[in-house]
C-alpha cells in the first residue's frame, strides 16, 4: 500500500495511517492506458462494466444516462477523428460513449402529456453529466479490477452535433465523454506510471474552505511532476503552465464553445 | 457473484457469465446508507478516501475540484437545514462538501494577468461537476470497501448561495453535491438492500442509440421495484410516477431554478 501512496503524493507526503483494503489498491494504482492490444473483450467483461455502472448511486432512481459501446471500427475511427484525433480510440477495441440521457423519462412523461420542466434548467445538464460521470467511473473502476486499461476521453464534446448524428441521439441526451476501453500493452504500464497528484492538503479542507495552496506546495508539486514527465522522457511545461495554456483560450476549446447550443438544440434550456 | 448481479436485475436478466473480481464484488453490492453509528471515522479513512478521490482521472491533470469536510455539528446541522432537511447529514460522523473548482487554477493564472477564457462557457461548468463525480464516486467506493457507508446529497445544491456563504467558498467554485460518511447502524443493511436497476439492455446500447425500452420491459421493471419496496414496508408510486413528479416541477428543484444566477456570481459565464 505505502508505494502506490507514495507514488501518488511523492516523498513530500507522509504515508503511514492510510486504511487499507484491496478496493483501495485499485483505485490508487489507476493510471490512463493509451496503448491497447488488438484484443478483444473477454466474454462477461462489459456486461460486468455496465452491470458496475449501474449500481452507482443516481439521483432518485431516475437513472440518467445511456452508454453506446463502440466497436464498428469505421464508426470508431470516425469518432476519433472527431474527438482530437486521438490514435487509442481506434486501437482500443471498444469506445464507450456515455451519455446524458433524460429521453426515456420524458418519452414516458410525454404519452402522459406531461411535460418536465426540470429540463428547463441548467441544473438538468449538471446533474445528468454529474450522474454520467459516477456511473462511468464505477465502470472504469470495475475495468481495471478485471485487468482492463481505460482513459476518459472529454474530447467527445468536442463536436457533439455529429456525435449526435452519428450515434444517432435522441432529444433529452447529450454526449458527457467517452472511453476507450482495452487489454494495455505489455510497455503500457511502463509508460504510463501512477501519475503524482497535489498533496492532499491543497484539496481537502475542514468545515470551510481555507487559504489556496502557497507558493511553496506549488513549487514542490512541480519538482514532483517534472520528475515524473523526465523519466518517461516526455518534454513538458510545468503544470502550472500547462494547466493555464489548456484553460486560457476559446480555441483549445476545440468547438466545446458551441455545447450551450447543442444542449439547447437537443432540448436543455440551461435557464 | 451471482447473488449480487440477480439482486441488481432481478430473476428476468440471465446472471452466468459475468466476469468476476473482487472490487467488482464491492460495486455491485452497493446501497446508500440513511442511518449512521455515532463512532468517528477510524485513522487513516479520510486519507484513504481522499487519496482514491485524487487517484481518479483529471481532465488534463488540472485537478478541478476540492472537498469540504464538515464535522463541526452546528455547520453539519445547517447544511441539513439548507439540503432539504435530510437527518441522516445530522447523525453521519462526517458530511463530504464536494466542489468544482477552478479558483487555485484562476488565481495561479490572475498573478500573471492571464484571464481563462474557458471559464466564460457551459462547459466549464459540466467539465467540473464532471471531474468531482468522477473523483467523488472513487471516495464512495473507496470508503464502502473499508466497511463504511455513504449517501450522496443532490440537495446541496438546493440552497448554493447559503452553502457558498457558510463554507466560505472562493470565486470560481460552485458546490457539486454532499456525501454522508460513516459506519452504518446494524439494521441499516437490512432495511437498504441492493436496489433493482432497469435491465441492462436498456442502457446500453451497440454502435449507436437503438429503441427506447419497450412496455414489457417497462412492467417488468415496475414488478421489480415494487417488490423491492412492499419488502421493506415502504409505500411508493410506480417507478414512473415517482420519476416523473421528480422532474416535473420548478417547485420540486427546491432553488436549484437559481443555480445559474449563483453559477454566474461565481464567475461562470455559461455561455
Amino acid at each position: 500500500m505505502t508505494t502506490v501512496f507514495q507514488a501518488r503524493y511523492g516523498a513530500t507526503q507522509a504515508v503511514d495511517e492510510y486504511a487499507a483494503s484491496p478496493t483501495v489498491d485499485v483505485l490508487l494504482s489507476h493510471r490512463s492506458v493509451r496503448s491497447y492490444q488488438d484484443t478483444p473483450l473477454a466474454p462477461g467483461v462489459l456486461e460486468s462494466i455496465v452491470a458496475a455502472a449501474q449500481s452507482a448511486s443516481t439521483s432518485s432512481n431516475v437513472q440518467i444516462w445511456s452508454v453506446v459501446a463502440v466497436d464498428d471500427p469505421v464508426l470508431k475511427n470516425t469518432l476519433a477523428d472527431l474527438s482530437g484525433n486521438q490514435v487509442h480510440i481506434r486501437t482500443a477495441p471498444v469506445f464507450l460513449a456515455w451519455i446524458v440521457d433524460y429521453s426515456r423519462v420524458a418519452a414516458l412523461a410525454a404519452e402522459q402529456g406531461i411535460r418536465l420542466h426540470h429540463l428547463e434548467f441548467v441544473e438538468s445538464a449538471l446533474n445528468g453529466i454529474s450522474n454520467a460521470s459516477i456511473a462511468a467511473q464505477n465502470a472504469a473502476v470495475a475495468a481495471e479490477s478485471l485487468g482492463l486499461g481505460t482513459v476518459y476521453i472529454g474530447g467527445l464534446r468536442n463536436h457533439t452535433e455529429e456525435v449526435i448524428r452519428l450515434l444517432q441521439l435522441p432529444r433529452f441526451t447529450f454526449p458527457a465523454f467517452g472511453m476507450c476501453l482495452g487489454y494495455p500493452t505489455a510497455d503500457s504500464p511502463e509508460k504510463e506510471r501512477i501519475k503524482p497528484r497535489l498533496p492532499a492538503s491543497v484539496v481537502l479542507h475542514r468545515n470551510h474552505y481555507g487559504a489556496s495552496f502557497g507558493a511553496e506546495q506549488l513549487r514542490d508539486y512541480e519538482a514532483l511532476i517534472g520528475q515524473f514527465y523526465a523519466d518517461q522522457g516526455i518534454d513538458k511545461q510545468s503544470w502550472l503552465a500547462q494547466s493555464i495554456q489548456r484553460l486560457r483560450t476559446v480555441e483549445s476549446l476545440h468547438g466545446r464553445d458551441r455545447l450551450r447550443d447543442v444542449l439547447q438544440t437537443q432540448g436543455f434550456g440551461l435557464s
